[in-house]
């Protein structure tokens, strides 16, 4: 089920969605030897923040994750991973959300139910963003892919959450690659190099990681690369279809 | 902060306790050639559950856990590891939660704030069985070290639940190894291999073992056993201070 806005602004009440549990979603880009991650801004705050959202009384959490990302977004068809709950007592902070409320036009009461405690489910995606395309909605002032090394400071816990996502990403690299679908179908040994390297952000020796690489026995080699060079001619590998998920 | 009882039975209106969100931990226990769970019976109901609760306003998420694992089951000390969120929307069974609350004595209304949905966070740990000691309280009928293999029917989807911690505990297990302390500080590689094949559930052949936990770079080979049998003594390894956590 899709929405044109966030819930907030058609329903001020939060009537319909739970209350305490929100998302927030962390999303990496990678392209060539680049990794960003997407930050709004709120509405007429300057504040910068994850893309989260609120769930539906009667959806599952992983469908809220879905729905929000899309609605926030307009991205779809993203592969999203749950990572963590991040779960401190104080790490609200009703003062920030009083902010985003009244930027975005509200007058929030003393006791509005987006100013209590909420923990937040945190899913990270990777996704080639030269390939994202992004709709402004009310309640997004603008959208930012930032460098990991230039975020602006955030809300919340939200910097946190960012530094948290791309730990898992990295430790599990091995077994979410083929998931995120970021690679051609048939790619060389040297196109999953520099995507380890872009996400680990370090340089990896290139005989040690082929050796790795074949050694998890998830790659299955198909052919040489016609390059019309034939001393220049890579091999193709493709992930096994029984490969680690 | 402990308490001798369920939040339940002290407070039955749930005063001060975070609605929507419950806490299940799934307690791994394992000995010589045997990996177990532990699973308890809701008093005077016949019903199989993990041993979970609730989550103060005032406390972390994180802490709530091992408030809870201690209060139910007499654990303390136990690194928990949280490993995800079951947010399915038809996860709850208010009829289920209702024989809970009538077991121990109560008459629940039929807009009970525990039956309502709930999302809940999922930890796992793993000790060494023999070294526990299990406490009943009002709410625990019995528990039971079960094997895996010869689980009862479990209420809602505490099944599924154990089953995604022990995918997850048996992919990430050289990264938690250190963690979960379940090693004497020097061991040796039979002893590393005989927990590796119990939590795995599965034989690993000795040369490849080896070889793959070598290449890990998380041992440090100390010196030879002292058997009194030259021929017979195996080396000791520690894990590096520096290693994997």
């Amino acid at each position: 089920m899709l929405r044109q806005n966030d819930p907030r602004e058609i329903n001020p009440q939060g009537e319909g969605l739970l209350k305490g549990i929100a998302i927030d979603p962390v999303i990496f880009g990678f392209h060539e030897n680049q990794l960003k991650v997407l930050v709004i801004e709120h509405t007429n705050t300057g504040l910068y923040a994850l893309p989260g959202g609120y769930i539906q009384s009667t959806e599952d959490v992983d469908e809220a994750a879905k729905r929000i990302l899309t609605m926030r977004t307009g991205l779809s068809d993203v592969y999203l991973q749950q990572f963590h709950v991040f779960g401190k007592y104080d790490r609200n902070d009703p003062e920030v959300v009083k902010k985003i409320l009244i930027g975005q036009g509200f007058t929030p009461t003393e006791n509005h139910w987006s100013l209590q405690r909420f923990v937040s489910v945190g899913y990270f995606a990777l996704v080639d963003y030269t390939k994202t395309k992004l709709t402004l909605d009310p309640t997004t002032g603008s959208f930012v892919w930032y460098e990991l090394e230039n975020l602006p400071s955030l809300i919340m816990d939200h910097r946190t959450i960012i530094d948290k996502a791309l730990a898992t990403l990295r430790t599990n690299l091995d077994q979410m690659l083929i998931g995120f679908n970021l690679l051609p179908t048939l790619f060389t040994m040297a196109e999953l190099h520099t995507l380890y390297e872009t996400i680990l952000g370090k340089k990896l020796l290139s005989t040690n990681f082929q050796r790795k690489m074949l050694s998890l026995d998830i790659l299955e080699r198909i052919d040489k690369k016609k390059t019309g060079k034939p001393h220049k001619s890579p091999y193709l590998y493709r992930f096994k279809s029984d490969g680690l998920q």
